[in-house]
């Protein structure tokens, strides 16, 4: 077996990017909003704001307190879809319960929707049309590209149906003619799916759940999954023992992760292309 | 086996709108678009003309001629989107070449799109949020719960991937909680996938494409297929035999096909219910 390296795959892919802006007169802008203090999110906007920078984007946070109403959330929403010197937009996960996540995000409109989560970019991602796609399935996406894995044909297992990552990867999937198949947590038989699958992919949010009996002899495993358990990180795929039967694995940490925030850049890259015709 | 009956469910649920439409002080309207004079056009808006007279729905047929310049329609569409005694708008289809689907269907608005087909109902549907959903995959739902048949940890397979069945099929049974896996002409032995379905939906437009030895002894079969040939009609399915090993199975004509009408129907009246908030 072999590690499909996401650190290197993901590097590759924002030196490009970086070539690319070094050439813009002026600077793509992501727009991140905020709501509220969630620590792990205070971490994820930082380390966004770093990879943005290095590749030359301008990252504008905005950060609301939890109290604010939401009508000044949606209005400010508005300005950045109305500002010509945005480019992407996005709404930093989770937010407070007592907002209304979905209509949040639908008020961003879909042409600067770099996270590819409003109503319309997923129709039009599943009926297989020009849109922005949710940066982790992409990602997921371009490291089998890159690793030179066919997609058309295979028999390609997801294991997790959110609609982060599960939902609009069974679309890209499908967008690249493989057969697909989407178990999740009401699957009875988990491991009848998963040992058939050439492409096996796993987000499911539970630690090892996918032991070495349960995949196919040279398939392909993609973990998406980060569990920190007493300060350690733990995928979805019992990495030690599976790879001895994977053609190919990606590690966690390492794998699926670095590619994330790459695709996110990308996407901001494209929002800025075509904004201004590039 | 039995057969699932798709004309007598679908009377019942049509003699359910009649009876919530007497009660109605204003028929509800059904806006169908055409363009061109397509032979099995006129046959199939007929129809649906005619099923809506049985229930007490209105259908306004609009028609243009092919020489009909794009901005007339979409006037057209936004006229009767404003239009407070229009419940439902559908484009017939298909419609000539020169004119684009996809760019026309989501001009409509989406509360009165019955045929759920704008790409944020598609959208709604796959993250499982309230929305017009496909009137021929809701049929299927319908068909199923009707006969009792347990959907949840079932192993559905759908053979083939439209935008009109396959893909918002798949989306309703993810949302119904089965483990779900999507076929189409690139996938490779078909059987082995099929043979292991409980609920196997068959829409690949391929007489007789799925043999008694394709599928699972005791299986549920619904078969969406309608194939002329030689002016008779044939099922996906071969029938004759793949009914010794079913359980349940649609009959081609007389399963799905009375669905479809009965659903549009039907979402045409809830929308005259969202819209009068009755």
């Amino acid at each position: 077996m072999s590690n499909i390296d996401g650190k290197l795959i993901s590097s590759k892919i924002r030196e490009e990017i970086k070539a690319d802006v070094k050439n813009y007169m002026i600077k793509p802008c992501l727009a991140v909003i905020q709501i509220g203090d969630d620590e792990a999110s205070n971490i994820y906007v930082n380390s966004k704001e770093k990879a943005c920078n290095e590749v030359g984007i301008y990252l504008k946070h905005i950060k609301f307190d939890e109290t604010t109403r939401e009508i000044e959330i949606i209005n400010k929403i508005i300005e950045l879809n109305n500002d010509e010197y945005v480019h992407g937009i996005l709404l930093q996960l989770p937010i407070p319960d007592k907002f209304n996540e979905e209509k949040l995000i639908n008020y961003i409109a879909r042409n600067k929707d770099v996270d590819g989560l409003t109503d319309i970019n997923v129709g039009k991602l599943i009926n297989n049309k020009k849109c922005f796609v949710s940066c982790t399935p992409q990602g997921i996406i371009k490291l089998l590209q890159e690793s030179n894995v066919e997609i058309s044909g295979k028999n390609v297992v997801i294991v997790g149906r959110s609609k982060l990552v599960g939902k609009p990867l069974m679309s890209l999937f499908l967008n690249n003619d493989a057969t697909v198949t989407i178990c999740h947590s009401k699957t009875k038989n988990l491991k009848e799916f998963t040992k058939n699958a050439d492409i096996l992919v796993v987000a499911a949010g539970c630690k090892h759940l996918i032991t070495e009996d349960m995949v196919k002899d040279g398939s392909v495993v993609i973990d998406v999954g980060i569990n920190r358990v007493d300060g350690k990180i733990y995928g979805d795929v019992d990495y030690e023992n599976v790879k001895k039967k994977a053609s190919l694995i990606t590690p966690v940490p390492g794998g699926v992760g670095p590619m994330t925030v790459a695709m996110l850049l990308n996407n901001v890259n494209i929002s800025y292309k075509n904004m201004t015709n590039k």
